[in-house]
């Protein structure tokens, strides 16, 4: 019998013991971000598809999978024989998992669901589409099932200096116990870790990527808590909280201890960051429930502000990582030379990775790196796998998506790269997502304008040649935190957070043509006040990322004299700041990849 | 004593009368739309108060105005005296009216409001803020108490002709009828008379600048209704209708029509756009309301796609608009030179509309028209008046916004003329209004997107200068209908509404220097389809306006090729079209005003 069908069997026990009629394994953890720890792979662990996005319905005679485009032809290759179905998410003709369920189960059934990885909003809006069936909170139903599951692990936290985060815990505390709404006796319930790191200046890594710690944190007025796992905290960082009025507590003890909070008290959190199995404790001791339904809650607001030392970190984050561009850069451009054969996507992924190593101060990728070569750069969210090589040569064109965790800030570069002779589409293509790039790096714009505003200035040349991207122009980008963070974004999809000074955000156009290649090119920017006169103010964006924009592929009569200036302009600042960094040699190899164009 | 205190003396014995503690009197009548007759001028006749915008409330004892920005100095002077206080709406300390009710009265009173002229939701929201004081809709608290009260107005109602409709009324109710949202028996009910026009084919002229008359309609399953006075509607009119399976019914029949509908009825109506009154009459016979949430309402969305022959109209009327431009250009052109000083922005205003006239196709102004000289143009709202003459002479710019009915189709056009010497920034500033307006004009987009992803393409080269127009880049217009309709916009704030071919929107960016100039350059532009492709549909922008531009005051450095392009061939195509149409000399003014620029 097949592993997965073995493990379908021990959850259908588990689902007669329960008296429940069917299950829902979503991806994800108690704590709502972007990575979780393999403890929690649960939906891997039983269906055997590895896709990062999918959720797995399994009643008690059939199971399926959902999951989105991105992952159709993998998921149909691990599910075989598995006996799940693959469900084709926004695919017409695909159910919904509720309407699934009613045609699986019929008016009546109990559909159970891991309430600590279920956020009360997920929790609530599930429910509601699945009536008449009945959807039941149950507690961690793979921790008898799954035998040799992997442990959780609790790495050691440490503290990020403040001439690195630029504010005390204290003033943090303060700005959050301020934003927290008017009522009698308030408890601010933080679930997310990246914002428990940036509130109390830890960091950590039981997680790949991003720099975190498995916590819990409560804010009241007058006092302020962190939970972690015991032993995690060393003592002179334990003195150093308290000094600042945090109370250590221990990871496990957070259900217990909102459990405490009675009447008197308001406990409030974001809906969609606090499972419904900390919720129901939350309110068992008669506290009430106030929903914080601001986007990305208090502590995600606050925090995607940068102050001037965390900008300052940004700044030389880039030009540690823009040292390691060129010298990958002259790799790339070497080693093809050589004509050898064996240069591959893996091995230059391994590259950049060893180059930014050379820093003292870097702390490890800031997501999975993406080198794509040819029309793998087609599929945005391609990876590099060392069991495959993809070798590289002098063709079509070469997409670089990679970015670092520094302790003083984090990046998120990519560069496509002309490798060969290139179609007049192919460099038409690339001229205007550089145009868009360009056009959104130079705007200025009123206060109180959103991300969904701006979009089309990156976007609208791309589709002036009938061609589309598919996702968002920019994310939020955390400061040696997350690389994806919130709550701004610069997207077609409205989105109300308005763009404010401080917000660091991604810059990243692309133009994708299937089967054939692929082109990105994004920057980090960071949104400053511009001016401020009689009509308000005014914002615009300072171009962090200092990484040298492969010329050869553009058009130049497809940009505006404004656009070549600037390009031109951000050429001399890459020289300027980044060659006193290089040898010799290598500063001159970046003199000429940053010569004018006209 | 003074005409306003008598006034408020005599609605202060009608609270007595029917035991309220005070009134709150709105602009509006109860069909929700921008113009309305004199006989619902209430606010006005109380207060003495002339603006378009106002609300109005009276207590037992005190009175106040809230107004907005546009209105402070009028109401300022139009108020002395009437001891009614001036609120001005959206500066700090003023108390919205909820809050200065609750300081007035305390916690408990009856406040009244017409409940004809409020609708559903604005009462529900009202009520709710006004907590715990209590709104009562009450039937028009002005027909006892204004006497020489103007009447009401029903004039004939005409037909629009299906070769300029494009659509017969059958099929619109099969297309109104297949949208309503399924329940057992539906009943929708219209109270807009612009949607109402475009439903049966209709038009009017009992209010100003709008071709509408006074009525209702319902449409159920199997029937279709349209309440208008008696007599409205002459006798083949009728019969046409009843082809249709129209029932033609008494306008003052509504309410009571619809208390007809019991228990196995669903009432459905935009709650913004059915009054307190009706929507309380409809639910008295025990029919449950189902609120049309869909932006603008069924009817509305439907309206707002143009089809081809309403297309092919709105171009028609753009040609004879275009014609009446020219000459009217030429006039200013040549009474300039006379520099007799007795051109006036009143007498520029008069001279456009008689030129407009000299087409039997003609049938009004679509707004009432701004011709606004010097600085009088940076208050985007001016309108001349004949009382005290405006002369213009040869110097900064002239800002002309105006529009025409034709049977045919709506114009909306402004241009702003540099009649002088203009300084750097008066010709940068013009320049920048002119690049928005041709940015938008070019735009492809993918289906799906909001005007709101498209409106900083307009905006934005203005913001560069540092400087804003604070108001909405594009409205939708109607065919030979309102000028202002919905439910699409281009502008800042979200809207959910798609941009879909059909849609006739204006484009009008624009720059105002307070107490020096104003500048704000407007086409009307016809959303298309553009291509479909591999990454799917693409939409663009057809230019239907045809009135030259004046590049007197263009810096072309500043307009990338593409835009000087995009301009030259505008013009050429304006060139093209209205030449023919032009008597000779005219013609050759033509040409010269649209020789290419570079």
């Amino acid at each position: 019998m097949k592993t997965s069908t073995v493990r379908q069997k021990a959850l259908r026990d588990y689902l007669k013991k329960s008296s429940a009629d069917a299950i829902i394994i979503p991806s994800g953890d108690n704590h709502f971000g972007e990575y979780y720890q393999e403890y929690f792979a649960c939906r891997k662990w039983v269906s055997g598809f590895t896709g990062s996005a999918g959720t797995l319905v399994v009643t008690k005679k059939n199971a399926a999978l959902w999951t989105d485009s991105r992952y159709f032809v993998q998921a149909e290759n691990e599910l075989a024989e598995s006996g799940i179905v693959l469900m084709k998410m926004r695919v017409e003709g695909t159910p919904s998992i509720p309407e699934w369920l009613k045609a699986e189960l019929g008016t009546d059934g109990i559909i159970a669901i891991d309430g600590q990885i279920v956020s009360k909003s997920e929790f609530e809006s599930l429910s509601k589409a699945l009536i008449p069936l009945v959807l039941k909170s149950v507690q961690d139903p793979f921790g008898e099932i799954w035998e040799e599951r992997p442990q959780l692990r609790f790495n050691r936290v440490f503290s990020l200096d403040i001439h690195l985060a630029g504010e005390t815990v204290t003033s943090k505390l303060v700005r959050v116990k301020s934003a927290i709404p008017t009522c009698e006796k308030p408890a601010y319930v933080i679930s997310t870790c990246d914002d428990i790191a940036w509130l109390y200046n830890l960091r950590g890594s039981d997680i790949p990527f991003n720099p975190l710690f498995a916590s819990y944190a409560v804010v009241t007025k007058d006092k302020s808590y962190i939970f972690v796992n015991e032993g995690v905290i060393e003592d002179a960082l334990q003195k150093e909280l308290m000094n600042h009025g945090v109370e250590i507590m221990n990871y496990n003890q957070i259900g217990k201890f909102l459990t405490s909070f009675d009447q008197n008290f308001s406990i409030i959190a974001p809906p969609d960051k606090i499972s419904v199995s900390l919720y129901n404790q939350a309110i068992s001791g008669g506290a009430r429930f106030i929903a914080d339904e601001s986007k990305g809650g208090i502590t995600g607001a606050l925090k995607a502000i940068k102050n001037s030392t965390e900008q300052n970190g940004f700044r030389e984050a880039m030009k540690r990582d823009a040292v390691a561009w060129v010298k990958f850069i002259m790799f790339l451009e070497s080693e093809l030379e050589k004509a050898s054969g064996n240069l591959t996507e893996h091995l230059l992924a391994e590259k950049i990775a060893h180059l930014r190593a050379e820093s003292p101060d870097y702390r490890g990728e800031s997501f999975h790196p993406i080198v794509a070569f040819g029309a793998n750069a087609a599929l945005p969210h391609y990876s590099p796998s060392g069991d495959k090589p993809v070798s590289i040569c002098k063709e079509c064109f070469l997409l670089v998506d990679t970015g670092a965790q520094y302790i003083y800030g984090t990046t998120d570069t990519t560069r496509t790269f002309a490798l060969g002779e290139l179609t007049d589409e192919q460099k038409r293509d690339y001229t205007l997502v550089l145009k868009g790039m360009i056009n959104l790096s130079r705007a200025i714009f009123p206060k109180g304008t959103r991300g969904s505003s701006l979009d089309f200035l990156a976007r609208g040349p791309v589709c002036s040649a009938g061609k589309l991207y598919s996702h968002g122009t920019g994310h939020g980008i955390g400061h040696y935190l997350c690389v994806h963070e919130g709550p701004q974004s610069i997207r077609m999809e409205e989105n109300p957070v308005e763009l404010k000074p401080g917000m660091v955000t991604s810059n990243e156009p692309a133009v994708y043509v299937a089967g054939s290649y692929g082109i990105r090119t994004e920057n980090v920017i960071l949104c400053k006040e511009h001016e401020v006169n009689q009509y308000g103010t005014f914002y615009n964006f300072e171009t962090l990322t200092l990484v040298p924009v492969d010329t050869r592929a553009i058009v130049v009569p497809l940009l505006g004299n404004e656009e070549v200036e600037w390009l031109n302009n951000y050429h001399r600042v890459v020289y300027n700041t980044i060659s006193p960094l290089l040898k010799k040699d290598e500063a001159e190899w970046l003199k000429s990849r940053t010569a004018c164009i006209s």
